[in-house]
């Protein structure tokens, strides 16, 4: 079942180690189709160089295993609040990306300090706030997910793709699996050159309003004019 | 028209991702015809897996597309200000190149700390000014061109092949396509040693002037003795 | 004899270069067969792209080489005071791979301040001290190893499954060759973020305690549930 | 002529790219026939993917070219004169590799903080002095030689193979071309971690002098033990 989305999740994971995002098992993809109401998503910890499309798991949002022979990702919790919290993503990204989980380590949200920033994300990538004792111990991996739809209370998720689990790591996501991948992708740039950023000026203030506005726009909404 | 310019232009283009300047497309280079006033650019938002010499778009120096199937790159505006106010030039490059988009969202030039940068570069690579508010607003890629050329209004571009865009990234050119990426490549070399030097010496002063000289006429003017 | 550990050694050393941790000859791997109470290890000095199955050096528990046309590794010594300590390993490796490496020229534990440290080592991936000027000169290699083991007093090694030694470099451990070049490839992970972590937020805390007891007993301990 | 000392020189050219030590043509390896008087360098400014082991240029001692159809690199008077002054030297390397040419763009010499270092350089990795501006306008190449032989008086360059010219860029030498080139990575290396070691601890001591005394022992010296 579900053979296509299968495929497009299988190509979303495999390009991860592709683009360098992560080292090992340290990350996971799933697609949801809406219609319905199942998303696939990577087994636990299964080798990248043995994964196959058919190793993928489908769940229903009830978090049931529908389909498969592996072990959902253990952060399946996560995607699963995800899909249920934003009706407008297909796609969700979990990686250890090095530059991105730096800044998640430091508990530190990421300012918008330029055009390929705001060509993505309009503002900060918000850090969340750390889970408590209880929401640990409880429910780890759904309350995961709780607490980034908690940050995204008044933000909305298709301006903001992604965010950053304090001292744990990104999560991105978008239209489809394949889109959430290419945000993971940028998240970790944008990173990285925020981190550079601040090492050239220590004050540096972010871009001014207007041009994070004029690029955002010239991609997104209703008179983008980039791209075919 | 033009198969020999847009052959140049294409592979110019291909360098980009080989040389680690792009991300995904993030990046666009031109090459111009000036005897029949006529320049080629690579198309918006193509994936560079995809692009075909054939897709390369040819534009004159009033903005008006007069060959191919695609879009311009919506950078376009900006090459065109650039070739009409240096005429010294035949090739330009965009990109956001990490390390040199780095120093442009810290709004800082980039001193000249030695003789690599010196071989290419006389003197600082200027940070331009951030456009204003109307600037943006009523023709922001052609205002981002009018910036650069305002920035160097007492500086020869052919002895300061590049500059930062603040809070964007770098522009780069030369007398043809191909030299145009090469000093995008310096530039990115240039950028990430500076950076580095500067985290080595908090108070580090720029090369002596006699050595940015000497390097500087050792590769370019009419005594130079480096190369064949 | 031992022809299926000196395979399995022979490819975790192959490992080291293809995962980036080592430069020319600068690590060896060994692994130990419990049972017969001996271990193979690496040649000295012997490049990695002539390096054979053959190649690698039977030696016994008191030092003394079993079988084996090459002297083995000079940190041999070393591996061999681990190997008598830590019954519970079958595998040592150790790099000067950069990060971690650079973290031992600065005599520095690295502080746990995330979830993918957490998810291996439990707490601070401990700075061995310096070796004194007697234990230098008599018996160096050995004294590195007792150094070591005097650092794990109250830690188990199965739970920090590596260290840093002082001005030196890093060793790790794991049940097999393999496993110890997981956890070397890891540590150089972590290491790398949180430098970049530390440059992020000048007074950044190590992980909350709930969240390294949680990611650590994920994976490890009786209700581990990462993994198929 | 001299074509076994071609080949070798023209593969210790080839290294340089392969190890990620130069961008474009900026670099350049020689080799010494001591018997003879006579050396072989690179062609100035030719790229690598061209260069064929017969357009090695062939110099005398006294700096005339004996054979070759191409100019030699503009460095030739440099390494003439390191040639003359250190007879224990059999080959010579300089590079703009990023990491050695930050250390000599901040005119820093690199303190040893660790046994990479000590394995093959014994103290400090000098930083010569500035050229005055009659040194440069005079003889300019020539001159950089002198100052490096000057910043060597009281040092042995069999201990420390390699050197910083400020505000230019390293220096290393062997005693064949292939030697130099494997002195020019590990000097990166160790550049690339002295550099890291400095952030994580502002203060950071050298190495014990007993740990360099022991470590430059092991590898060099009469009672070396390490390789086979």
């Amino acid at each position: 079942m579900l053979e296509e989305l299968k495929q497009q999740v299988y190509e979303a994971n495999m390009e991860l180690p592709r683009r360098g995002l992560i080292t090992y098992t340290w990350g996971n993809v799933s697609g949801i189709d809406r219609e319905r109401g199942l998303f696939v998503i990577k087994p636990s910890g299964v080798d990248y160089d043995k994964l196959q499309p058919e190793d993928m798991v489908v769940m229903d949002l009830e978090g049931n295993k529908v389909e498969g022979k592996y072990k959902p990702s253990s952060d399946t919790p996560t995607h699963l609040e995800l899909y249920k919290a934003f009706p407008q993503i297909g796609g969700i990204v979990h990686t250890h990306s090095p530059w991105a989980t730096s800044w998640a380590q430091a508990c530190r949200s990421i300012p918008c300090y330029g055009t390929t920033h705001a060509d993505y994300f309009y503002g900060d990538i918000p850090c969340a706030r750390n889970l408590t004792e209880e929401e640990i111990s409880e429910a780890y991996e759904k309350n995961t997910g709780l607490v980034i739809i908690e940050t995204f209370k008044e933000k909305n998720p298709v301006f903001v793709p992604g965010v950053l689990c304090a001292n744990h790591g990104p999560f991105t996501w978008g239209k489809d699996a394949a889109e959430a991948v290419h945000n993971a992708v940028v998240l970790e740039e944008v990173a990285k050159m925020a981190a550079r950023t601040e090492r050239l000026r220590a004050d540096v203030p972010p871009a001014p309003q207007v041009i994070q506005d004029k690029h955002f726009m010239r991609k997104h909404g209703p008179n983008a004019y980039y791209g075919q």
